[in-house]
């Protein structure tokens, strides 16, 4: 078994990577205590995955980070210059400019040669770029879902650009971390739905450079829904010619005929949240009026497993070439 | 105290109806045995409301249905015969025409001349038509909280119609009814969320018919929140000009200026579900990025208040003349 | 109407303590800035409550502190020296001595003549104390369910008390405030369920000195439930001479016939909490099993209400000599 | 791999076994089609399992029937005489004798001697019992926690059994199964708790047959907690000799020394429900307040995996000879 290393690991996306990779049958997941240092708790007759300091990381042929960007920042240079492969979690390597990084993140991105070097690594796309790279920017977790259904219709030419297309994206609180804060109490969540980021959350920009999109064409907003976990935006647009569910359905089956992780509905379908929770799914589901060419189209993933540890899991597997389903299905 | 009847006392907005009239200062709540025969239960020390057959409401001066359409529409002749008014919060009496009833009830609509002679019931745009009327139809829930964020923009013109507006809609589970359903089970809703009647809700007709767009303008779609009670609609659109948060905020501002129940925000500021459930409120915020012309706007209410019980007792304060605030603030 | 004063009004308590007093036909509520500094936020066509910094708070007539126990140790002395009585909601003031009050708390009691002086205020019992004291202290949450359910029968010797009595209590996670922290973070509350404070929750001593039983007699453990508000205590005892449901309903008829805020359930049922929720009763319910002397009683409040703000009002009420039930039916 | 048949597939219990058995490396799960005649539903490009008639569940080496008891009852028979094993996850097959039956279960038990047949399958008790029977009867969810819990310690005589002992016991509503139902409703079970069966489950007497406890020493009452799924139960007894937790972990470390499924907690800390979801494991933890005598065992499970298909997939493994853990880890 190849040790790989996880920083972050007590977070809510570090945590659901050490469960994935328990299950792995090629690698052993060794947690990395960077800024935690609480000892472990847990049953007298049970005996968690190995830990070890961050510092030892630097051997390891792979280590996932699982941290704020600003911490990624930080603890990549070290790990690649010790021939460490990165995935990275954070939003830290995504936006391929540092004008970009500096607008969407408020802060100047202190490796910018990195930036430019970082694959933007969602596999349905850009699988083949990963092997070989050493440092692997795992995509966020609304892009997935909006990427995964815009981009072949987009470049099918089916939509109506000129009249603007809708992203209304609505996510579990495990999309906001671990670290508590009054957002995210359970009092101030239950029973209460809000709308966050309107027309301006930084997951946008990834959107917009993987699909061909301006920014005046997409209204992106988010939405803290009262639940753990789970991911599905509501994406409308207009046709820009006469098109049928079945139309649609076969420009996804087409797009995504060998992808292990993509799930087309057939016409009258769409998916729930529950489709997919703890699983790599993004499953897909189209409405369409034929009659005046309104379109709804449902995109559903698990916001920490496709959405964030399972697509590391996939982007680990490409890099180190292994079967990509691997520990996934 | 004027005795009032309640129809579907046991139902969630019946039983919502109870709540609020019973800290009314005019009437007193009485609750009309229609289907429901089983013994009150609760605590030996508590006296509820009256309780009659429903057959003895005839001599009341009002009666509310929170029942079925094809309940109301049983119910609804021999109490307008006896000279009782009716507040029916049912949808059978919202359409205005009967092929619109059956397009999108999918049945027959048998009291074609009580459905022309209705009242659509939205105070704050058709007070001024429900005293004097026996027959007062309450709105649905979905359309309350849209009309009220639309029908002031598309007035005043600044929504560019061509481009299509969507109205991504979301509810809590008491929209669904009190009848038990696999739908609307505990297992199946926690920890889950998903679109329904999608692009074909019967709501959609009365946002049409109260605020002059036509049915391709509009993309509303509704979805299932895993909550109890609540609408938060976030309204997406194109400006026909352009337009700053400010002057968007101005356009609620004058529209709604005399309004006891419609609260608009500062911008910057968004409801969320919280600010309103329990009330009658309807709360509206707006977000508009003014370089690119995109805006969305929040509404919110308490779907069994302002989408159901609170809007009828509104309705019934009108049409016997009360104070329209009574037993509401 | 006169003025009122509440400091720690973002609390949940506090928050629940302004909502009360608005419908309150006597008082005004007013908010007192101690530590808050945040500008109120909310529509553009609201007016909340009046505001004023601490200091004013010396001419009010009376002010309810929801703050925790070290704050309302700070302000009482001001306060009661300016003539100002106090509704204190934190446990500084409940325990009697300052022994107790060293053990529970981990604290030495800075003001051992006012916790002498202070009443212990649960109206069901100590009504007749509250007018002319200058310090009410407001008892915890759990043990106002506890004390309500315990008392008549420990008084009316049914229970076997060699046997032990056994308190298992169950909370929402606003009995844990609003500060944030990770144990009420929404994504570890949801879909959990959690024992803590296992025999050892500093609320017992409070059903001690009150219910007349000794440490070793009473199991008491809370558990956190994953909703917003609620107590629900199920408590276990065995029967010192056979009794049956009626007997054991008419001890607490008895001992509450005159009581607004106390409801007993007829034999075959129980309360839930939804029964309580947003009232300030307190609901009980036994079920005996005659043959082996086994007893399950069930008590349930509303944790914010009966629990704390709705009892605190009924205290003011009390003290400023207003009919108990105002504002609270 | 060798196909296994799920009679009851739609129901929870029975999609946890589906799921469960996908992964099991020995085995292929075949739905049987009983009453469920629904074509399934899904994505287009995903396969689920094998579906079959039941009729042709006669040619296979094992069913598993997740079927109300009185399915059970009919179903259970023809399999045994058609030479194939059956695990049944329903309670008819239980209690031992008729007379249980029908005290219990309100009716009389048609299969008498496949009831005296039966083997009660709690692997941690009776495992050895297991190979060889043709009829394995699955524990109940609530006996499975209780009796792990209490076994050891009244084995042990370090209960007080005088005193009596009381198993305060909370589930998720998945406990309850899929049909729609008014109690199981989203909105009457979400920000709710309520008790039920009190003092009277008809699992009690599955916990007395197997821990040795008489009826009168056992106060056990269940509650519905607003969540999916887990089972939390705490057990409060009186040592009947000085005891430390260290001597009640020893009790517990002793008996479960070479358990793949059981845990145990060190001094200080018990399981919380999410120790234990989607997991196969029973957590347990204690704490004892020794100069008093009073004790609270924590057990936790995960109703639908150890209390149910979890165990059931145990004793499948146990039945056809496989490794115990296969599957479950």
């Amino acid at each position: 078994m190849i040790p790989v290393g996880i920083a972050g690991f007590s977070g809510y996306s570090g945590a659901e990577l050490v469960q994935l990779l328990s299950r792995h049958s090629r690698v052993e997941p060794v947690l990395l205590e960077h800024r935690e240092t609480e000892a472990p708790r847990g049953p007298l007759n049970y005996r968690g995955p190995r830990r070890m300091p961050f510092a030892e990381a630097y051997g390891l042929p792979l280590v996932f980070l699982a941290t704020p960007p600003e911490v990624s920042l930080e603890l990549v240079p070290g790990l690649l210059n010790a021939g460490t492969k990165v995935v990275d979690l954070s939003g830290a390597f995504r936006l391929g400019t540092v004008e970009n990084y500096k607008r969407w993140y408020k802060e100047a991105h202190t490796e910018p040669a990195l930036l430019a070097e970082a694959v933007y690594a969602l596999p349905e796309f850009y699988r083949a770029q990963v092997p070989g790279k050493r440092l692997i920017s795992n995509p966020g977790c609304y892009p997935t879902a909006a990427i995964l259904a815009l981009r072949p219709r987009v470049g099918a030419g089916v939509v109506d650009r000129k009249a603007g297309i809708v992203c209304d994206a609505n996510s579990g609180v495990s999309g906001a971390g671990r670290k508590p804060s009054l957002k995210t109490s359970f009092c101030e969540v239950t029973e209460n739905f809000s709308a966050y980021a309107i027309l301006e959350h930084r997951h946008v920009p990834e959107i917009l450079r993987t699909s061909g999109l301006e920014e005046a064409e997409l209204s992106f907003t988010a939405h803290l829904l009262p639940i753990d976990r789970g991911i599905l935006e509501t994406i409308y647009f207009r046709a820009s010619k006469p098109v049928t569910d079945a139309d649609l359905i076969a420009i996804y089956q087409e797009a995504y005929a060998n992808e292990p992780f993509v799930r087309i509905y057939p016409s009258g379908q769409v998916p729930d949240l529950r489709a997919v929770t703890r699983t790599n799914f993004c499953d897909i589901g189209v409405r369409c009026d034929a009659g005046t060419g309104r379109v709804a189209v449902i995109a559903a993933i698990d916001n920490l497993v496709k959405g964030a540890a399972g697509m590391a899991v996939q982007n680990m597997n490409l890099a180190l070439e292994f079967p990509e389903t691997e520990g996934l299905l």
